[in-house]
């Protein structure tokens, strides 16, 4: 009887734990043919300095169930890309180690670059006979992901902008006075999380107005003109955008302020996109403006999981478990939708060496011809993934997550 | 019989519909005193300009309830400050307009710049020997009021500031990394929003282990000192900071980087104080180190309001009603705490000339000697005020909330 290994990677979301409660929940149900479920502390690499933990007896009924409702990564996280040449010394390391634990399932859950390390650990047990199979279970906000509809941790992160945005929305027009108010969204390289942003809208011409992604270049005059624009039909605009909006040269507009802005120690500052083009509407149009970065709690807010990608987690993590006793390795799991009204969805697999190292820009076609919205094709993929609300345990006025207690 | 009319005034909270719900649901419910029930739109300022709307009207039963959970201003907002001069034009122009609506209760929902607006009206009615009375429904964030115990609105921004704060931590421990997260509070005089931030723990020692109010004076190397002693107790320190911290000059640390940061349109950058000091972390630590500015939902997320606090909210709308009909006149509603365990609070009547253009500063003797932290008394009044969750209609994912059509 073998056992598993689960380890969580790459950056948190509201959703990683609903995964790793699959894992666990799956493996633990199959008692006959796993033995123990170990969880690596800070992924592969706390694995290197083994780091482990036997989640079996680590997590109770009642933890597992906490598990599930607690954002950000319970096992911790890492960012260690494992060597390309396979003939490094720590693919023998790796694999000594998972011999010497009994592991006969890996499961790790991440996004592309984890994939990268579930690619080259199949590839390098393949090349050295080993029986331990390897499997990818998908996960971030960014939903850059090939081969796959969406990802887990997508849905959430989008309702959490949709909500927050319909918030700021409202905020911003409490006051009778032409004002501008900049959202700065996540999404260096796909507008995934910024296009959510629509899903605020609760009327046809509601705010946000101007919509602004990294899959269309930027240019300031065009987005002064669209302001302009705006203001004939709102006093209040809203505009959301990507932090990785860039020009025509392929220059950040956040790196537009570089030269300038060195502060106080001689270092210069890091400012995100939101706050130059706040200033450039200042000095433009002399309106009150405001720039607003909603940061982190774009991948860990626990207050608006969506219920739908929560249980497309777990269910990622029960598949990833089930594929490996089938037999399969150096595969991912994978939704693949089979209907939109009502919304169906499946769990499949594809090969990790297919969705390792490439990323899903959001559709150019989804964008409106100006670059400054986004079509009703993405309202009707999107919205799906949003519905349902969590409810969490609270206790003195705050949610109750679950800790690791040890490492 | 006589009219009521009530306004909103001053930055939106999550709960001043709350408290617009209390008056129209308390007015309405005195049909045999009370006549209309006016809105003014945008507070005092659309009301010189006659936009008002006729509340009892249009506000359907279904959509009172709505308004009750609708954070930031249905009826919108305005920053009007009456002059001081009482012989200006200004008076007469307002008393005849309500006058012509037989309006013989005026209500206003604000800060302490609103309860200025009521002393004035209050007092230039004496002068005239009008009959309407003049009463105050308090609300602010900032719970800087005087003569209450606590401000509606507060409980909710405390209650966000916690659960937020509560999952930036889960956050910021995922890599097995040194760092330094810096959280940028609202208040710039006054530091009870930022002081929320220690709701957030859990167990003794937990995050976020330092926190600095306007109240105690901020110096850059004492602050270097105490992240040398929190690094002693944990790899992960999350630091909360009020965006009005000053050095001991008065000098605001927002403006430590004035000098230096001109944008490339020649115009000065305006940083809040969580990006100074994340470059200041970074240039003598060398550490990783972000900062988060939570900005304007912890004034308008409806998704963390606090049950406590909107029911509070909804009691002084209704208290400031019947202390009308009472015959009171140039008075605020205000709150009397009458324990803690179990927390029991009255609503009582204080003048607002006692109120208005003072701010209530958060307690020195609150703050610990090294002025990093917050004492255990602070966590004993405010736990109170952020207990109990509150349930929102949502459609499509995201949460119904009420607009207002005209105006």
């Amino acid at each position: 009887m073998k056992n598993v290994i689960v380890g969580q990677s790459g950056g948190p979301t509201a959703v990683i734990n609903g995964s790793l409660y699959g894992v666990v929940r799956e493996a633990l149900a199959h008692s006959g043919e796993i033995g123990h479920v170990y969880g690596m502390v800070h992924g592969i690499e706390g694995f290197l300095q083994d780091k482990i933990q036997d989640l079996g007896q680590t997590l109770t009924g009642e933890d597992l169930e906490l598990l599930k409702v607690t954002p950000a990564a319970y096992l911790g996280s890492c960012r260690y890309k494992l060597p390309e040449d396979l003939s490094s010394e720590v693919y023998p390391k790796v694999f000594h180690k998972l011999e010497a634990l009994e592991v006969g399932y890996f499961l790790y859950i991440g996004g592309n670059d984890s994939m990268d390390t579930v690619s080259k650990l199949s590839r390098y047990g393949a090349a050295i006979g080993s029986s331990i199979r390897f499997i990818g279970v998908p996960k971030t906000i960014d939903n850059d992901l090939v081969k796959t509809d969406h990802t887990p941790g997508y849905g959430s992160a989008a309702k959490y902008v949709a909500g927050t945005v319909r918030e700021i929305v409202l905020d911003s027009s409490v006051y009778f006075q032409k004002s501008v108010t900049i959202v700065e969204l996540m999404g260096r390289h796909a507008g995934w999380v910024t296009a959510a942003s629509v899903l605020a809208r609760k009327y046809e011409g509601d705010n946000p107005v101007l919509v602004y992604l990294p899959e269309s270049d930027f240019d300031l005059e065009r987005f002064a003109g669209d302001l302009e624009q705006a203001f004939l039909k709102t006093p209040y605009v809203v505009v959301c955008v990507s932090e990785g909006i860039h020009d025509a040269s392929g220059k950040f507009i956040c790196e537009y302020g570089d030269e300038a802005q060195v502060d106080n120690f001689g270092h210069k500052m890091l400012t995100g996109c939101g706050k130059i083009l706040e200033n450039f509407v200042r000095s433009r149009f002399g309106v009150k403006v405001r720039s607003v970065e909603l940061n982190v709690n774009q991948r860990c807010s626990g207050a608006l999981i969506s219920a739908t990608d929560l249980e497309e987690s777990a269910m990622a993590g029960s598949w990833g478990v089930r594929a490996a006793l089938a037999g399969e390795n150096g595969v991912m799991a994978a939704f693949r939708r089979n209907g939109d009204r009502p919304y169906r969805m499946e769990c499949t697999t594809v090969q990790v060496d297919d969705v390792c190292n490439r990323e899903k820009a959001f559709p150019r076609e989804w964008i409106t011809e100006g670059g400054n919205d986004i079509r009703q094709e993405f309202v009707e993929y999107a919205r799906p993934l949003i519905l349902g609300e969590v409810s969490r345990p609270v206790k003195d006025g705050v949610a109750v997550y679950l800790y690791r207690e040890n490492n």
